[in-house]
């Protein structure tokens, strides 16, 4: 049995923030809808206060071949210059249980089908005209997400508000640089959110971050820092508020999203948000007005990392990509 | 960030069955008994009726490494003439979360650490003279288990019982030319027992395939095939009339193992179950008379796995095995 090792430096060469990657990951929840993964809860290995690993992986019927992927997170490697994420996707023959292909992509797998899944969100359920968008946040996802936000809406201006000034500044150089759209650091997340359609959260905290008394009509807001037991970006009272909340996957964002902390408070009724996956199949119309708030929960899901390693297998094939061992 | 990959063939030049891996797989028993693993459950993923991979991996405190390994279990493939087990192994630092090392073992390093955990059960259970070995089962882990065995006990008598009369016998061939001693088939099961020291039961059965009846004093049986929910070899009234029942995890052996039958109807108490780590660490005496009846329940645990990738990374980067990607 031949198995097809790609670096991460290979792995950038096909796989990107493009149309063709955003349309695979929105057929990922599509397959979610129509009852065609099989999907295990997310398995966590705690290594530290500080370190940890989630992996995740699915099996979506018909597929050839279906993916496990590890994805770590060790906030100490910062002090030696490394990034705190990292990680690493394995793919496996659906037919014969067999490896197939090892992604030594140190976690941009990761992030690139984390960021398109916020744009898949955004595409379904941000207003039409989006002029300002507003992310909180400075880090890894901050980049992602409005990159790829960059592919279902022309907006224009972008608000960034960190947790230092130096990581803030740095970020709106280097977006305002690549997305050719002005960005400017927000004087508070307050001014932000006002000012923004679009607003999407991508902090590691554990306590709300956007408050309820800062949301206005026609906002859309994408919250995919809270994956875990704990974490939190939301005051709760903003999902029992909104007009449409999606989710990408109930089970999960139950225990590790935003839902975790609406359904304790009672904000929000489980069985009243909609999975992603209703919206991207034409089942659930998402946004109907340019009035309505709007909040999707992201935590992201084994089934995208299948979609998006058997999309980037299939083109490194095609591209005489990688080592075969 | 450079990685180590490793193949099949590479890891079987470093990796063996012989003292210094059991040495480390008894080390991993150890380790959990010692408090200083972190083991999450294992996670499933149903690709169809008879298809599906286990993952599993634990995280050793004071290791600089620790695995995630896949297992699957495809049992089509025998039809297009292939092993129905495969999988692959991965090593993360412990330090920075990045990927250090991939074994393409396609199922080997499980077999391993499976064969040696049979065998680490027997060196503090098994009576000190055996004589003969009897084996249910006529597949792959039949052979790792007498194999590992020998490490530990000197016998010179197998006794084989299998589903198939043909793999029987070529069971039987192959075993006495490997470990140079008598290896018959057995009439039946029940004389398989009876005349057995030490008896290894290595299937998929989900219905007991050895009946309380055959129990005789001195008997030593290690139950290795179940590791699910529904899975059984034992008639569970043997848990309850063994003078020690020990397991490899009580946690995975309630769901998996023999336990969920002994528990289910009452046999035995999962509290008057022994892990296998109190004995290896000298905190329980295991075996204390030639005449006692002992069992060892094992599901296999994703510290196995970890110890063994640790020996392997160990043992290939200082034979300087391997290619670095």
């Amino acid at each position: 049995m031949s198995v097809l090792v790609l670096t991460e430096q290979e792995i950038r060469q096909v796989a990107e923030l493009d149309e063709s990657t955003l349309t695979q990951v929105e057929q990922a929840f599509t397959w979610l809808d129509q009852g065609l993964v099989s999907m295990p809860p997310v398995m966590h290995i705690e290594v530290d206060e500080q370190s940890d690993v989630d992996i995740k992986g699915a099996y979506v019927k018909g597929q050839a071949a279906f993916a496990v992927k590890m994805a770590s997170g060790f906030f100490g490697n910062a002090e030696q210059g490394l990034p705190t994420g990292s990680g690493m996707v394995v793919l496996l023959s659906a037919e014969t249980g067999f490896c197939q292909c090892v992604f030594l992509d140190n976690g941009y797998l990761t992030d690139l089908r984390t960021g398109l899944a916020g744009a898949v969100s955004a595409r379904h359920l941000a207003p039409e005209h989006v002029d300002t968008v507003g992310v909180l946040g400075a880090g890894a996802q901050a980049r992602y997400q409005v990159e790829s936000l960059k592919l279902v809406r022309d907006f224009n201006r972008v608000l960034v508000s960190g947790r230092s000034a130096e990581n803030q500044q740095r970020y709106a150089t280097e977006m305002a640089d690549r997305l050719g759209v002005d960005v400017a650091v927000a004087d508070s997340a307050e001014q932000l959110v006002k000012e923004s359609q679009v607003v999407v959260t991508t902090t590691p905290s554990r306590a709300p971050v956007l408050s309820a008394d800062w949301i206005h009509p026609g906002l859309h807001i994408t919250a995919m820092g809270s994956d875990l037991p704990g974490k939190q970006e939301l005051d709760p009272v903003i999902l029992g508020s909104a007009d449409l909340v999606v989710c990408d996957s109930r089970a999960q964002c139950e225990i590790g999203g935003e839902l975790q902390h609406g359904v304790r408070i009672g904000a929000i009724d489980a069985a009243d948000v909609v999975e992603l996956g209703r919206v991207t199949s034409g089942q659930h119309p998402g946004r109907q007005t340019s009035e309505q708030i709007t909040v999707s929960d992201l935590t992201g899901t084994g089934v995208q990392d299948t979609a998006i390693a058997l999309a980037t297998y299939a083109a490194a094939v095609a591209k005489g990509c990688g080592t075969t061992v």
